[in-house]
C-alpha cells in the first residue's frame, strides 16, 4: 500500500504536473511534441522507470514514449499495460481563459492548464504509483509497461502502426485506458468502452473568388448549398437522417442494459454546469444514459465561410466548411459509414459537395463481466468508498486498436472530475482527485498480480 | 473639352490614385481614415477645389471632405454634386493578393490595390476632370460641389446626419454617384437606382461555454439549430419564405420593363469571369436582368461556429454566426422587414435565436425619363462610343437619403470595369477607363451647365 508515501508526495506529484503543463504539446498545431515526449521520458527514469522515446520508419510522425519495469519477484507473471498520451488539445479560443493556459496555476484545490486533467494529470498519476511502489519496496509485483503516444488529440492516427511495429515490447494481459472521469458526486468511474468516430470536413464551392453580395441576386451561394446539405443530415430531435446509418449498430446485450440503467446521472447537475435547460430531444432518465453510451450522433465541430469579423462586409463567400463528428458504436465500420455519407449528399442533389475524410476509428468494448473490469471496479470501490462501471464512455479513443492487436481487455479509470472543462477553457486537474487515483493506480497493481 | 489634357496627363492622374490607396483606409477596422480624409482635402486643393473635412457632433466619427469650386461665369446657376467615399473594404483575404493590396502597383493597363476602383479611382477622375477644366479655362461653367464620406463600406451609417447637418452646402440640382461600372463591352452602364440593404446577425446559443463534441448525444448544438433556422428563410429557388417578405415590392413600370429587356448580359461571359456554370434557380435571358435590377436577395455573407482551424478539434461549440444581407427594393421598409423575418423565426420555433441588426437602408430609384438621366446618358455615349441604361444597380448606397434630403435626382457613371474585383483580392482599375471616364465628367458639367 502506497497510501501514506502519496499523501506525504502531493507537492511532488502537483510539481511534475506542472512541469508537463508547461510544455506546449499541442498536436494539431504540431507544436513542442517531441520536446514533451522527451520531458516524460526524463519524469519515468527520475521515476526508476526505464524509458524510451520511439519512432515509426517516418520520423516525422510524432515519437512515442515507452515505459518498463520488470517485476524482479515475478518476472514471468502478467503484464499491466498503462496507456496514455501527452498530447493536448488547442489552448483557443486564449481570450476565455483566466490564467495562461501553460502555466499550471494552482488555486486551492485546483491545478489550472491545458492537459492538466486531459492527459497529463492521468499521467502522473500512473507513473508517480509505480515510482512509490519501487521507493516502498524496491520493487513491482507484477510487470508495468507504458506507451505514452503524441497524437491523442488529433486522432491517434499513427497508434495502429505503433502497436504492430512495437508488438513484441508492449504485449500485456490488461490495458489501464488513459482516463477516466470521477463523477459529480466523486465516484470513479469504471468504464470498459470507447465510441468510435468519424470526422470529415464538407466543403461547398460557389463562384471561382469571393464576389460583392449583390450578385446573390444571380449567383449561387455555397454557404446556402452547405446549410442544405448539412439541414438533410439530421433532424431536430438529433435523428440521423442518412440512409442504413444505424443498419450496423449492435444491440445492447440485458447485462450491459442493466449496468446502463444502474449508472447515476444527476440531470440538474449536468444542466447547470453547460447551462442547458434541456436535453437533446427533451430526453429524460435512462434515456440520456443510453444516448450517452450508445447513442450514434452528428455534431457540427465548425462551420467557417465568408467574412467573420466585425461589421458588415457585403460578400458572396467562394467556398463554405463544416467539420463533422459521427460517434459511432460497435459494430459500425467507419469506411462503411463514410460510404453511407457519400451516398446521401449524391442522392440528395448534393454530389458536388467535397467530403474530405480527416478520420476513422471503430468502437470497441470490454465486456460487463470480465474479471479485469471487476478487478479494477474493486481497486476503485475501495480507494473512493463507491464506484459506478459504465457500458461505454460517450468519447472516442483507439481502444479497437489496443483490442484488435493486443488482444488485451481495456478499462477506463483516472483523476478526471466530469465538469474538468477539458478541451475547454479553464481546464484544470482536482488535487485530491490525483491523490485518490494515484492510491487506486498502487491497488490496481497489487491485484492484478495477485490475481 | 479637356480631353487632350487629360491624355496629356495619365502620369498624373495615376500618380494620385496611387497616392490614395498607399493610405489604407478600412472603414470596418477604423483603420487610417481621418489620415485619407486629408490626403483628399489636399488632392483637392492641389487642384484649385476649396476643401474642408467636416465633423460631425459625435467626433467619433469618421469626417466626410467637403470640396466646391463656384463658377465665376455663373455662380448664381445650377449645383452639380459629385458624392464619393474615401473608405474601402477589409483587404482579407490576404493570402489571395498576388502583391500588397495598398501598394498601387502598375502593371500594363492596370492599377492594382484595395479602393483602386471602389472607390479611389472614382474620386480620382471627378477631382481630375475639375482640375483640367480649371486649369484649361479658368472656371467651371457651373457650381460644383464635392462629398467624400468615410463609412460607405460600412453601410454609410452617418450619411444621413451629415446630409441634415450640412444641408446649406450640400444644396444641389443633380447628384453624380459614387460609382458606374464599364461593361465587358466597354460600355459605361448608366445607373438610375439602388437596392436597399438589410444586414443583420443570427446568433445562437448553446451550453455556456465549448464542450467536448461526444456530449452531442444530450446537449444540443447551436450551430444545428442556426443550420436549421437558416434553412427556413431561403429555398434552393432563391425564394425568400419568410411571410409577406415581398409584399411591399414596387411592380416595375413599363418604361422601366423595356429598359431592363433593352440591358446587355453576357451570360457566356460572366459564369466564365465567376467560375459557375449555372445561375441561381437556373435563370436565364432576361430574367437575369430582372433579378439583377429588382430581385430581393437573402445572402449569408458570413458564418463561423467552433473550431476552424486544421486539423480535427471533437468541440461542440458555445455559440453559431450568421451573417446575412437582405437586398431590399422599392418600396421596402428595413425595419418593416426586420420585423418581418423576427415573427418569422418566431412562428418557426427559432425565437431563441437573437437577431442583431447591423445596418438598414431603402433602396431608391431616379425615374428612366428624367432629364439629368439622358444628359449623363448623352455624356456618356460621345465618350465611350455606346452606353447601356440601368434601372438600378443591383448593389446598395444611401441614394434614398440623398433624393429624401437633398431632393436630387441621382445618377451613377463611373470608371469600373464589371470585373474589376471590388471587395475582391487583386481589385484593380483599368487606366484606359481613368482616362476616359475623367472626359466624361468634363462633358457631364459642360451639359449640366448648358442644359
Amino acid at each position: 500500500m502506497i497510501d501514506s508515501v502519496v499523501d506525504s508526495k502531493m507537492a511532488d506529484i502537483i510539481s511534475d504536473l506542472q512541469t508537463l503543463i508547461r510544455q506546449p504539446s499541442v498536436s494539431a498545431k504540431k507544436q513542442g511534441l517531441v520536446e514533451c515526449a522527451n520531458l516524460v521520458a526524463s519524469i519515468m527514469k527520475k521515476a526508476g522507470i526505464h524509458s524510451e522515446v520511439l519512432y515509426l520508419k517516418d520520423k516525422s510522425v510524432p515519437p512515442i514514449v515507452y515505459g518498463e519495469v520488470r517485476s524482479r519477484s515475478n518476472p514471468n507473471g502478467k503484464t499491466l499495460l498503462f496507456y496514455n498520451h501527452y498530447d493536448v488539445q488547442p489552448e483557443e479560443p486564449l481570450e476565455l481563459w483566466d490564467s495562461d493556459p501553460f502555466s499550471g496555476r494552482v488555486e486551492g484545490n485546483y491545478v489550472f492548464g491545458r492537459g492538466s486533467a486531459d492527459d497529463k494529470g492521468e499521467l502522473v498519476t500512473r507513473i508517480k504509483a509505480v515510482e512509490y511502489m519501487l521507493q516502498t519496496t524496491g520493487d513491482v509485483p507484477c510487470n508495468i509497461r507504458f506507451i505514452v503516444e503524441g497524437e491523442e488529440e488529433t486522432g491517434s492516427i499513427h497508434i495502429e502502426d505503433y502497436l504492430k511495429a512495437y508488438r513484441d515490447r508492449l504485449g500485456c494481459d490488461g490495458v489501464i485506458w488513459e482516463f477516466g472521469y470521477v463523477d459529480a458526486k466523486d465516484r470513479p468511474i469504471v468504464s470498459l468502452g470507447m465510441k468510435g468516430l468519424l470526422y470529415v470536413e464538407l466543403v461547398a464551392r460557389g463562384p471561382s473568388r469571393d464576389a460583392h453580395s449583390s450578385l446573390a441576386a444571380v449567383i449561387e451561394n455555397p454557404a446556402w448549398r452547405l446549410v442544405r446539405a448539412l439541414s438533410s443530415l439530421r433532424d431536430a430531435t438529433g435523428k440521423i437522417l442518412i440512409q442504413d446509418w444505424y443498419a450496423d449498430v449492435r444491440e445492447f446485450t440485458q447485462k450491459e442494459l442493466d449496468t446502463i440503467s444502474a449508472e447515476p446521472f444527476d440531470e440538474q447537475e449536468f444542466k447547470k454546469e453547460y447551462g442547458i435547460d434541456r436535453f437533446v430531444n427533451n430526453m429524460q432518465g435512462v434515456e440520456i444514459n443510453r444516448a450517452m453510451v450508445g447513442g450514434p450522433t452528428c455534431n457540427i465541430a465548425g462551420l467557417v465561410s465568408g467574412y467573420t469579423g466585425e461589421g458588415a462586409k457585403t460578400v458572396l463567400p467562394s467556398t463554405a466548411l463544416a467539420k463533422i463528428d459521427f460517434r459511432l458504436v460497435p459494430d459500425m465500420v467507419p469506411e462503411r459509414q463514410l460510404g453511407r455519407l457519400k451516398d446521401h449528399l449524391r442522392r440528395n442533389g448534393f454530389g458536388d459537395i467535397e467530403v474530405r475524410l480527416i478520420h476513422g476509428e471503430a468502437a470497441a468494448r470490454t465486456p460487463v463481466d470480465h474479471p479485469f473490469a471487476k478487478l479494477v471496479e474493486q481497486a476503485a470501490a475501495e480507494t473512493f468508498g463507491s464506484t459506478v462501471v459504465s457500458v461505454s464512455s460517450a468519447g472516442t479513443g483507439p481502444m479497437y486498436s489496443f483490442v484488435s492487436v493486443l488482444g488485451a481487455p481495456c478499462v477506463s479509470i483516472g483523476s478526471t472530475f466530469v465538469f474538468a472543462r477539458i478541451h475547454s477553457p479553464n481546464e484544470f486537474a482536482r488535487i485530491d482527485l490525483l491523490n485518490k487515483t494515484t492510491k487506486c493506480m498502487g491497488r490496481i497493481v497489487e491485484k492484478f498480480a495477485r490475481g
